[in-house]
């Protein structure tokens, strides 16, 4: 092939989906083609790309014709009927739904992390969930040289992970409260307005972990590849719009100072140092909005370890960009060359159901 | 002493000042006079207690002539102040600031854990920490049977931490962001609506630690009476207008379960189990806001530690309330009898600076 790829953007109108047509602009990712897919009921909405606008086309399989990679954020329904389809007619697909994340053909990844995964790919390529991607990115660096053997995470989630209609929620329903007024939510099932409130995610009874933990806990384990890792997790929705912010605790398998974690994250791929001490100023949603990188900060020795084995950390990333939009256009990137044509062909498109 | 006592607040207009006020009415604290104290600026207003409006008062030395209990709220420098002058004159001080805490001579209590320590008071009493009662309440009857090890907090802290300027703060910055005005926050560090931030008190650059979170290390060991628990915290200020969150992973001595901790806080006394797995309901602060009880709920075992000695939790408590003025009123109320006389009397009016 000798063009610039066909890209498809599927859920074109979604919160990611407006995200990744950004990414896609603002990184100038070479296309010969930009294909808007999303359901009957967005079809004629127009989006800007660089100097065109373009019209929202309605998904079928069909629309996948030409395609060379298609980024999917339509939800985990969509992606599992459409994305096999689009794979068996010879489309690379990038996925963010949880559907296939788990599945041993289907390679998950962060660029920072596990770039190599994508050339294993089959067709589908899956993008891991925002929490993940922001939690483990900046862990990384230290992984890799002294290797975390368990990892205890809180999160305080944007309402954007349940989509721009939560974003909406929040703030129609804040401004309700603050004018006195009623307010029946629709979207999340509990108020949003100055509260904060368990991941609405479904729980498994057996355990009582919800499945935005559970998606921490494997997915990590597969990114990294070492399912020695021991992670625990509460998530947890805060009120706040688009950047996930989380408190990490981990330990590993040597001792490890704040001043080594600090030298490790100095120069990481895609982290921000932001641990200003003496000006109590440190990682929070407002500075990570509308930013590529995750910003991290507040690493103290953990305080309860006194093996020195435990670091404290505070990390805040964008949920809509590093959590979703970018990850996937980042992992697109991977499989083009240089002079933006194809790299990867798919090695075998698998039939799914 | 055959009368019912005489009551003072200082700090009378404060957010705890306020609900200091409403707690001593709502529980029928025995009082022959309540007198309320507070800075010139505030004197003249007027508060409703039960049948009567009670004028505000300028604290002097000379105005706790009579006074049987003080309950102080006016931060640490009135505290510093006025507390030992007060109690000199015979007046027991229950002290909301952080000034007298881990004082050898004064005893630190949560009525629920160690009233027995009140009868070690020299005349000063003082009140822990929101976010130490809030976390360490519902913790209590477990440590009690099977000894809390470790303990890792990260904080959802209220705005209301910070007084009632930081609440107004939080609703007309947020009115303010949600009509595309410009704000420019004066009494928190950081932009407030839709944001969360590390907790804005002062840190200690040896650690990096912020006093918030030292105090929930300190307090504790004292409180419980166990200088071996090891503990560390994050706290973080999310915009949330009176009630703390708190997520919180302990390790206990021997194997513990997730029923066995159910069932120790089933009738718990100040705390009240919200686990409801099966419809996704758990502690938020809106429904702890305006509650006396700390809600504990989320109780999983930790997946991290195979061991099975840890346990994940997440608890959430109205700040004002149990987190600062119903906690001293129940210190107050351990004083008297129950025909409503003063039982405890200075041991020694000790003069500190």
């Amino acid at each position: 092939m000798s063009r610039k790829p066909v890209v498809a953007v599927v859920g074109a109108t979604g919160a990611v989906g407006v995200e990744m047509l950004k990414c896609l602009e603002k990184r100038n990712f070479p296309t010969s083609e930009v294909r808007l897919l999303a359901s009957a009921r967005s079809v004629g909405k127009k989006l800007k790309f660089h100097e065109q606008l373009l019209t929202v086309q309605e998904l079928t399989e069909k629309a996948f014709d030409g395609v060379d990679i298609a980024l999917f954020s339509a939800g985990g329904k969509i992606s599992k009927e459409f994305a096999p389809k689009a794979a068996q007619r010879g489309v690379i697909v990038v996925d963010n739904s949880s559907v296939f994340r788990m599945d041993p053909e289907v390679p998950l990844v962060v660029p920072e992390i596990n770039p190599e995964a994508i050339g294993q790919h089959h067709g589908i390529i899956a993008n891991p969930n925002c929490s993940t991607i922001i939690g483990i990115t900046p862990l990384w660096p230290i992984h890799k040289v002294n290797r975390i053997t368990r990892l205890i995470v809180s999160t305080y989630q944007a309402a954007s992970g349940a989509g721009a209609a939560a974003m909406r929620e929040l703030e129609e329903s804040t401004l309700a409260y603050l004018r006195g007024e009623a307010y029946q939510p629709t979207v999340l099932p509990h108020p949003y307005a100055f509260n904060l409130f368990s991941h609405n995610s479904k729980i498994d009874p057996a355990n009582g972990y919800n499945e935005e933990e559970i998606k921490m806990v494997r997915e990590t384990a597969k990114i990294y590849g070492d399912s020695r890792i021991r992670i625990t997790a509460t998530c947890v929705r805060v009120p706040v719009l688009r950047a996930h912010a989380e408190s990490l605790l981990f330990e590993c398998e040597r001792p490890i100072t704040p001043e080594q974690v600090r030298s490790l994250l100095q120069n990481a791929p895609g982290v921000k140092l932001v641990d200003r001490v003496e000006e109590n100023y440190f990682p929070m949603p407002r500075d990570a909005s509308g930013q590529d990188d995750i910003l991290a900060g507040r690493i103290r020795q953990d305080l309860s370890d006194p093996s020195g084995h435990s670091i404290s950390m505070f990390v805040c990333g964008d949920q809509l960009l590093k959590g979703a939009a970018l990850n996937a256009v980042q992992i697109a990137e991977r499989l083009i060359s240089a002079s933006g044509e194809l790299l990867v062909k798919p090695i075998a498109a698998v039939a799914r159901q």
